[in-house]
């Protein structure tokens, strides 16, 4: 066994322990240790700052991008934010231990199931330090002990972060080793983690495509991710014209970067004339290149031929392709095949239409008369969000508290014996 | 790419053109391909026979088991129970299309969820042709395509069950490659079916330890599995004695052989002397060997010594080891340490002990004054099972119709836009 799988099983053996004294506290306790943390965070901004400073600075030497340097960086805002996550989850009622779907059996037996942790969790981010706080605290709060490996460019901020999260639940007299973290920048870290299977129960990665790519395809422990989010909205023969201009509008431009951006707009031919020109010169005040099939660009006719790939490609920018279709089916057949299965859309005022379209596309969230936007944990309700997932197993869509959790069945009897 | 991947990826895509034809099929429509199934082994009984008859034959030229032999053989009474199976799914209530949950956020969107198939479901099963007919009739009723890939031990009962499904689907109008079936017996294809992420959504194996670890070491495709059953009942201090008699003599002895018969016995030490001597006269009954710790043996001197080995060993054999423990809390430790997470009681009357046993061990199914032999699908009421999962990510314990179901986001507006 090298070293670094020695690092990693230890880490995982001292959370396992950690995890097992977790089962035994009360949401009292768990709320208590992250409203110390919130305070511990609020008391020691300069050392938060300070170590903040440091990454900064070794990443504009090392000439990271703006971009990296904007998620990067805190200050006395994102502190502040970071403590308004905090009570959030604090305010969120705790899934542990909820017991539910009991049922008589003719033998007396009283069968039901009962919400648990899932154990260890071994989180896999990059560079944004409030992950570390994020996670330290829906992990805490759900009942599992976890493992959290920050990106090496965030390596001081992350530290100081963690040495107030320990600090928190020493205090409030939880196992310290609840929140592990692996404190050291060792790439070899991050692939023993992945074969960590028995050792960790999942691992949940944060961050780039390359990122997320790699780890889902290396890891033997299961993971919870999203890679693509290639969304669609569809504007149908029976959509409201203003609810489609507004929707179409919204969901491409109100942020070019997130996941729940829509990438490629469907249209049904008999609406395209009178709504897409109206459309392009909306896209045009904000500069969104256009990019269109064959009947597409026989109405908008300045605009680029959208290729294959197009439909395929999340572009995280300023780019909408657009596709026109005959009907329902051919769109939800568009978005079954080339979509990622993450958040789609239909514009119509046709109830049928409507339900089939709620019924047949195969993704994480699918809605009606409302931007893609709005796929996200917060605004669902379920407070914060440890990221999305466009698989089907365990959870789909934002994961919040309960994609955290299982359930485990109860069997309750007086003796019962099988014959 | 080889021929076997192409074969694997051609039967994925069609599978998955399959999947979504099943979203638009009602019950009604699942059910009635179900009975004509039914009907089906009926009246082809003797060719069902026959050919199980030629794969009994070519098994003894081989020299198989007669364990492996009687996994093997039909008979009229076996396709009455596969009939009857059948006839219990399709009583059983359609999953597929619940939508709950919805709640009504502060700008009018209703967010809710429905319960989806997973998609592309693929099994890998050894000798028992009746799995045959259970996985197809389990994936079917939840809307799900399949690819099943029976042992080639089974193969030509397999491919005269394979020729009534597609004809029942036929003849009621779905589509055939909703179940489709591997009609070679060439190893290769089930390495290709565990490395066909995103054509396969989860793999399911049912056999011996070996297949299923073999393939849950090898896949790239999630798996849902089970590899141990050790099993545990622990007599507390309040534990009523003929209670404790009686579920720890039926947990060993009604079967052996099964994953949810009990492999170690813990027992409080205030209540040894009194329960095990007449413990071990039951078990002399039936001649199970019994291994115990260094304290059990003071009461028990005649028999054998448990080894560190023996707490972590699932028998499958009249073999049971005996450990004394001084309270709950070491015992919940042990089956926490040494258990597979699978089915585990505890005999007491105690509320408070019954209550933290129930929340602290983490396993699939946790029991009170109940025998571990309840653990399985029938007896929870779920209808059939398609397996045992003692992993926690997806589904725990018996597998039903629930467990090859996702739940995906609704969200239904008019016309919010994101700002």
């Amino acid at each position: 066994m090298s070293d670094s799988q020695q690092y990693i099983e230890n880490k995982a053996q001292c959370a396992r322990v950690a995890f097992y004294q977790l089962a035994q506290a009360s949401s009292h306790d768990k709320n208590a240790a992250l409203q110390r943390l919130a305070d511990l965070i609020l008391a020691n901004q300069n050392a938060i700052l300070q170590a903040n400073q440091q990454d900064m600075q070794n990443a504009q030497a090392k000439g990271l991008d703006n971009a990296m340097l904007d998620r990067l960086q805190l200050n006395e805002k994102s502190l502040a934010a970071m403590c308004e996550g905090l009570h959030q989850i604090i305010a969120l009622p705790d899934p542990i231990g909820e017991m539910d779907e009991f049922r008589l059996r003719p033998n007396g037996l009283r069968i039901g199931k009962m919400r648990v942790p899932l154990g260890v969790i071994g989180m896999i981010y990059e560079s944004r330090p409030n992950v570390t706080v994020d996670a330290a605290a829906l992990c805490l709060k759900s009942g599992n002990a976890c493992i959290l490996r920050g990106g090496s460019e965030a390596f001081h901020s992350n530290m100081a972060l963690a040495k107030l999260i320990q600090q928190a639940l020493h205090e409030t007299g939880l196992p310290e080793n609840a929140v592990c973290f692996v404190a050291s920048t060792d790439r070899q870290h991050v692939g023993d983690m992945l074969q960590a299977v028995d050792l960790i129960d999942v691992i949940i990665p944060r961050g780039g495509k390359s990122l997320v790519s790699r780890i889902s395809q290396e890891s033997r422990v299961p993971v919870i991710k999203h890679l693509d989010g290639i969304c669609h909205v569809y504007i149908d023969e029976f959509a409201d014209k203003t609810k489609a201009l507004n929707i179409a509008f919204n969901a491409k431009t109100s942020r070019y970067g997130t996941c729940n951006t829509m990438e490629t707009l469907l249209i049904h031919t008999s609406r395209a004339a009178e709504i897409l020109p109206q459309l392009a010169d909306l896209y045009a005040t904000k500069s969104v290149e256009l990019r269109g099939c064959l009947k597409t660009r026989a109405i908008l006719p300045h605009i680029q031929a959208a290729s294959d790939e197009d439909w395929a490609t999340e572009y995280l920018a300023p780019i909408l392709s657009i596709k026109m279709v005959d009907n329902e089916d051919e769109a939800i057949s568009h978005i079954n095949q080339y979509g990622s299965h993450h958040t789609d859309s239909i514009v119509t005022e046709n109830y049928t239409l409507a339900n089939r379209f709620l019924r047949q596309v195969d993704s994480a969230s699918v809605m009606v008369n409302v931007s893609t936007r709005f796929a996200d944990g917060f605004e669902y309700g379920l407070g914060a969000e440890i990221g999305i997932s466009t698989d089907k197993i365990h959870v789909r869509g934002p994961v919040g508290l309960h994609g955290l959790t299982s359930q485990k069945w109860i069997v309750l009897g007086d003796g019962q014996i099988r014959v």
